[in-house]
């Protein structure tokens, strides 16, 4: 099939379907619709990735995606500091704020413990969950990884080494279907998952 | 749910959900997908969609895409140019091409009749498929328009317009689901498509 497409063209559709759950097809159609637009909309699509990239950055504090010197989470003076929520992903943190059942702040993590992938501890962000503990005056930390082996196996290595540190520790429930994934779980699973969190 | 996001990140949700397919919670996964990488792909990213644009244009004599003077196609001395397929877009000549089953040319209409949206035959590319059956030594036009009401009637204008031509025009067979896209059809039906096509 080599050759069906202009070099610039086939170049454009790779690019595409390095995305995630983009297929060739896929990445076919979304070329075909971004060479169909103007040049003004397509400036303004590559500006917008670029300056995604250029300005948004981990919050100092939690970790989680901003493009100001704080999060707006750990710059809102309404939210309870006692309470922090361990996640995987930034994105885990738009996950949990729809819920609209939290009103801690977030440690995010930056991944899970995968032995397999060479992430170990070291890796993650867990000295700084440790420092916070530690620092702040936090009363409970909800473990909010993904409910699967690599999240269930970081949680426990998290109750771990937390359980002489004079914080609860809690999971959030196994209202999410398990195997799953924080990212696709609807509101009211996770609304009912935060309510029914568990010491551990 | 205003204030989810950093601004630069919303404005990227908001292109990537223009995209053809995708959905709220896609141009999220996508948008973080893409944060997560290094500055350098996502600027390769960037430039594959600006080359794209920059480099490929119609063929002028086809109106399929190309990055040089003529398509590959149009260039290729081994086709046959009395057999002329007539498609809706630029992608569809590619999903002829996949059938491994056309040897002839293309003309590519650029849409179909559709006075629901305002095109008429002087919006496509009518007059210059004449032209061609008037300038060209054309036996044959097959007309692969979508199997969909439109695209039946643009067919059905087509042969019309060409019944006393002096050329035979036939219709790819419905090999195709009805009301389906050629996009997605698979190389076998567009193969067994062009085989059983009918005079019209």
């Amino acid at each position: 099939m080599a050759g069906l497409y202009p070099q610039a063209l086939q170049r454009l559709i790779q690019e595409l379907s390095r995305l995630p759950g983009v297929g060739p097809k896929s990445a076919q159609r979304l070329a075909f619709y971004l060479l169909s637009r103007d040049k003004a909309a397509l400036t303004r699509f590559s500006e917008a990735v670029l300056s995604a990239k250029e300005l948004v950055h981990p919050c100092p504090v939690c970790g989680g995606y901003t493009d100001e010197a704080l999060c707006s989470i750990c710059a809102d003076p309404r939210r309870d500091r006692s309470l922090l929520c361990v996640v995987e992903q930034p994105r885990d943190v738009v996950s949990m704020e729809r819920s609209r059942s939290f009103n801690g702040v977030y440690q995010v993590l930056g991944g899970v413990i995968s032995p397999m992938d060479g992430v170990g501890p070291e890796q993650l962000a867990i000295r700084r969950l440790l420092q916070r503990v530690e620092e702040e005056h936090i009363r409970e930390v909800v473990v909010a990884t993904n409910p699967n082996v690599e999240g269930e196996a970081t949680a426990l290595y998290i109750a771990d080494l937390l359980k002489d540190k004079g914080v609860a520790v809690s999971r959030i429930a196994h209202g999410l279907p398990v195997g799953g994934d924080l990212e696709f779980a609807d509101e009211a699973t996770l609304a009912l998952a935060l309510a029914d969190r568990k010491p551990m």
